[in-house]
């Protein structure tokens, strides 16, 4: 059965998941880069965006997991774009340029409708007006036999996780202490929720954490 | 120079550093005793309640580094016990028996005036009505050259860590989610109160972190 996954997801040791004070210069809000570092230096982070070598390892098969093997992905407003409100024009076309490293539909979460936009390499981002469980509908019927993954923030994340729609979730907790920001843990009980540890594994740069429903 | 320490301080995956509902039966709160699964099987906790045995390595080293060396506790009232409001008689004397683990002074913070208690063993009971800086100004002078410890709970070492008190904290942090507790990082901005990482070592049961004031 194809799993709906978070995945790849950073969480400092102080429970944010991204910096305060989003904008176009600081996209994971400042400080935000931080929950990223046991991701950056990958090959699979480096091959996302046409570079070439990088690291391998555990790290890496992380970050390979928590991007390949996905069928459709479900992004809130604010991962999508800093913009706020209704669109003003069709200007904006997410962070990560003509080709983006998706390869999928992408269903963007949002209050205000807007055409779908067909990027280079298969993303193709979609505008959902009706809320996260006609997301999660049209994202399931996208992806097929494949999983589909809450790629973020943490307001979409917390949405589906009280929901009860996630089966899964792949944390990278990061040794760094951001202090403020959006606190991924906020109101979010996971041991009620049904999750327990199934699998740990530390490197330098993050302790993996992986749960599932029990 | 001593200093004023937070050691051996458990918190979990999802920053909770106590369970939900305090009581005689769950002084921890339920769920709290995972926050010390690093602890409980060293040498250092057994021996500290009389037995013989117990872990030896990285965590039993954290562990004797955060009981070793200090020359005065400061406990919140509800570390001290389960008692709220006024002390109905003086029965209540710790958690701890005769013999507490401390051997030192204790300085308990309270609203309610209540007599010393000396136990066996060096320890003794101080009840300061006073507040958190008449606490450590006596937990200092009683201390002499050794270093003071912020013994807990959660509440008393936000107070001490907001006030700028502490110089140094160990953190414990256990690969487990409480989902509901006594949130740690709450409004704790510890990159902001000049805090950095300036050791972390991981083992089975914990990564423990240490951070310095800058």
């Amino acid at each position: 059965m194809p799993k709906v996954r978070i995945a790849g997801f950073g969480v400092s040791q102080d429970g944010f998941s991204a910096g305060p004070n989003q904008s176009l210069e600081n996209p994971l809000g400042v400080g935000g880069p931080k929950m990223f570092g046991w991701f950056f230096p990958t090959q699979t982070f480096r091959a996302m965006h046409g570079g070439e070598g990088g690291t391998t390892g555990v790290d890496n098969d992380f970050a390979h997991r928590a991007m390949d093997g996905f069928g459709a992905f479900i992004l809130g407003r604010n991962m999508f774009g800093p913009v706020r409100g209704p669109w003003p024009d069709e200007e904006w076309k997410g962070w990560w340029g003509d080709n983006p490293p998706y390869h999928a539909p992408i269903f963007v979460l949002t209050h205000h409708a807007r055409d779908p936009i067909v990027m280079q390499g298969g993303t193709t981002f979609y505008f959902v007006t009706g809320g996260i469980h006609e997301a999660l509908r049209l994202a399931k019927e996208a992806a097929g036999e494949k999983d589909v993954k809450i790629g973020g923030g943490v307001s979409t994340v917390q949405q589906y996780l009280k929901a009860g729609l996630v089966d899964s979730i792949h944390l990278a907790v990061v040794p760094e202490f951001l202090g403020q920001g959006e606190a991924l843990f906020q109101d979010i009980d996971l041991p009620a929720l049904g999750f327990a540890v199934t699998e740990k594994v530390v490197t330098d740069a993050a302790t993996h954490l992986v749960l599932e429903k029990k």
